[in-house]
């Protein structure tokens, strides 16, 4: 059993799992939330108040701290009495909040992978390059760390452990991600640009016939036909579960699919091309020396700020192949969410409530002790069952085809 | 006759008046070239020697000069004996450029009227916010000044004017500027990116049934089967030749036409959308307050880079319809620039060899006094044949089309 959780991060995500923690504060105890700017975490806190989120009565604090010194967040551990650490900040911060937990015992959940501010698309498996190598500290130490517990990577995950279970063999996992919704803005992107344009401007890593293979972005796509949201046009794209899917199941093929509209690919492809989207400084005529993508950054819409206005729904979901009893079987397993609800509920719009809820999930179990692992684990290396009982409860119900796409539709326990 | 030129400005237009000034130094005297940057003017002296451009021994000398200081471009004047000043420099350095030629009693020559940094698309007519204020002073200490001096303006106001001196009456006069070159780059601005896209922002105002009327860029475009370039289809935009010759023939209808293909509106299209050609200062999440047209300008290629391989034609003219003897008369005057051919010559493209030549052949009528008008002009108000002729001879040849354009073609004299 371990209680009290520092939420680290003041984003559109970390609003969605601080109000999702709240309204279990029963099981998780005390919340704090920090970030580098404390007005963000007042203002996070203040939505939870007003939604009258808490279940009972507790604490729920803000805290300033800057993420990238390991030392002030082990302080900030320790003041707090967290045993449960949820990083949901920027992606740049993962190793530094991963040392203060090993350094305080805590648990620690994330989702999405580390990066280096100065790289773009290291080599694969992109977990090797970083988490990986404190797997064995982990382990000494008996700390838990559950890496990438969001959606995608992080239910996804969950959903391929559970389709491959049901099979005596695994082929292929396709992961699709559709967000059929609406911001009706121009042009916007659902979470931080900066983090948002950097997993589409480097090399796509696929795993294919037991080895990695290499595209481009949008240059490979394919129409789905999906529950609810029809067919959508995705693109294969590089993201964090394919390079632990594939250490994890090497037989089969790992592929991550996105979806697009023309409209959307037209704007990206403009900025890549013209350099707009380069984490390499350019210096103006005026000698002003400016990273080209942070600018973009800060002509864009707020990604929070697109919440009330947006309609529609998600569907992210996992077409698995294998064989089982000695015939093919294919199944699909998917959540389908919706904006407005989110936004009722949390303040947040789909994309956000999706990437949220999921590591509030992870942090009951680990609370309960059934995902306490005292080790380092990516979620396809949990049991997915009791996550799927918790999902379905928090507002992210699992369903599944079984024999795919065509199949007929049910919940997953049904 | 007045002697002496000074230039101010080092980009690809200076480049080019540098060469011909140089070229014609038997009539023009000494050659001095003066901006913000030593260095960048001689860069051009050195590409002045390199083509042996100067027709005998004479003075070619480099400056530094700040020409927003009225009082350095005086002193600047009188150190090196100008009569003569070709401003070639940014647009927001007119006035004080024109204030030190009133000071010294040079004459004063531009190519494109003057902007305020802060401000985008004054009211028309645009002649009349700030370098017709000074008007009478001109005339009152005789000093000549010779406004929008380039191809277009410049050029395309010599032609409506010729074309008007041939009827009883003008109707309409439409200039259409088609570059159908190619810079083999993803994309690129002609000249300066600040300068360029800001013609393209603000409201486009033409002049119709006697009053100013306004449309938006690419709101109004039109298909043109021209001399050489072929069929072409170009946008009203707004343009400065625009407003003086409205306010001269207030009877015609006056309207200009840029031609742009489907990628330039495209990108333009999308960086506009994303706030990305604003002139007003955003803010960086790191808190870098920055111009984002600044940086949009600073990942373009440098115009002046384009040269090198730039091919293809430009065709600029004037469609004027009116009527002669009682009979419905139309003639296209015009000009066919050749990219490449400008390279090989002066080491520029065609779009600077059009602005860049024009000034240099005024100059050439101040000194030998048939342009030097002692007051200020916009170039249709000052004789067009001795400007034809000398254009005829450095490159920038006339042509028409009586009748329209499926007219006879013939050289304007001929």
């Amino acid at each position: 059993m371990k209680r009290n959780v520092l939420i680290i991060g003041a984003g559109g995500v970390a609003q969605v799992v601080a109000h999702k923690c709240a309204q279990n504060n029963d099981v998780l105890g005390d919340i704090h939330i920090a970030s580098r700017t404390l007005s963000k975490c007042e203002a996070i806190l203040e939505s939870v108040r007003e939604k009258g989120a808490m279940k009972q009565e507790g604490v729920l604090a803000a805290h300033q701290v800057d993420a990238m010194d390991s030392a002030a967040v082990a302080a900030l551990i320790r003041e707090t009495g967290a045993e449960i650490v949820i990083n949901v900040g920027s992606a740049f911060v993962n190793m530094t909040v991963l040392d203060a937990c090993l350094e305080t015992g805590a648990a620690y959940i994330d989702t999405a992978i580390h990066e280096d501010p100065a790289k773009i698309c290291e080599t694969p498996p992109w977990y090797g390059n970083y988490e990986w190598k404190k797997r064995d500290l982990c382990t000494g130490k008996g700390v838990t760390a559950i890496l990438g517990a969001g959606f995608d990577p992080g239910v996804v995950n969950a959903y391929a452990r559970f389709a491959i279970d049901m099979m005596d063999e695994v082929k292929s996992i396709d992961i699709v991600d559709i967000n059929a919704g609406s911001h009706g803005r121009y042009f916007a992107t659902n979470f931080d640009p900066e983090i948002n344009f950097r997993e589409f401007t480097g090399t796509v890593y696929y795993w294919e016939d037991g080895q990695w293979k290499e595209t481009s972005m949008f240059a490979s796509g394919r129409d789905w036909d999906l529950p609810v949201v029809g067919t959508q046009r995705a693109y294969q794209s590089g993201h964090d579960e394919v390079h632990s899917l594939a250490t994890n199941y090497p037989q089969a093929d790992v592929r991550f699919w996105m979806g697009f509209g023309e409209h959307y690919i037209n704007v990206f492809t403009v900025l890549k091309n013209l350099g707009l989207l380069s984490e390499q400084p350019v210096t103006t005529a005026e000698g002003l020396e400016v990273v080209p993508l942070k600018v973009v950054k800060a002509v864009l819409p707020d990604p929070s700020s697109l919440a009330p206005d947006y309609t529609g729904k998600t569907c992210i979901g996992d077409l698995v192949k294998g064989v089982k009893d000695g015939e093919e079987f294919e199944v699909f397993v998917y959540n389908v969410a919706d904006h407005e609800a989110a936004y009722e509920e949390v303040g947040s719009q789909g994309i956000s409530y999706t990437a949220g809820v999921p590591p509030v999930a992870a942090a009951m179990l680990v609370a309960t002790g059934e995902w306490d692992a005292k080790t380092m684990r990516n979620v396809e290396e949990l049991d997915p069952k009791p996550f799927f009982t918790l999902l379905d409860r928090l507002g992210l119900p699992t369903r599944m085809r079984i024999g795919g796409l065509d199949g007929e539709d049910r919940a997953w326990n049904a």
